[in-house]
């Protein structure tokens, strides 16, 4: 598990919208309606992380949730990371589409 | 709802033990033996948080929470955020307590 070259970044942040690299990190800020929602959506991330063996940074402030996702023993953005955010964006879309 | 004055915050800190004042508000790190038990200790933290209309700024990394309070719409720290860090307290003390 490599780091990504940065035209393996751009393309893979391509396919990820609403994501940025802040800080060596691959970052996104999801807005919920509510706490209680912006919870929820924790806790299933949570799960997914926990599934992948791969922990995002969570900051919770109020309906905001920001994740950061970075590869600590490779020292940068990798795959897994991709990884990760695509399937937190699949969380996402479900959730939006029950909505 | 008024801020604390210095001598009141002195008085409160004593009895929280592990919070301390950090860029204006109470702050405590809790830590976990694992990711999970962080989010299960989150997840209680929420449903207090929202039981009391009050909602700490979360930050997760990986096992360790932390937690910071302030009264937003008095622009300091008030009795409502010492009374939700000593139930924070509370939930904690009874995972240990069973753990």
């Amino acid at each position: 598990m490599a780091k990504l070259t940065q035209g393996e970044l751009d393309q893979a942040l391509r396919d990820l919208p609403g994501w940025s690299v802040k800080n060596g990190m691959i970052v996104r800020t999801y807005r919920h309606d509510s706490f209680p929602e912006a919870i929820v959506f924790v806790s299933a991330v949570a799960q997914l992380a926990e599934q992948m063996n791969h922990h995002p940074d969570v900051d919770i402030r109020y309906s905001d949730v920001t994740l950061a996702l970075v590869t600590h023993d490779q020292g940068g953005i990798t795959r897994k990371d991709v990884s990760l955010a695509a399937r937190i964006e699949g969380i996402r879309k479900k959730a939006e589409a029950h909505a």
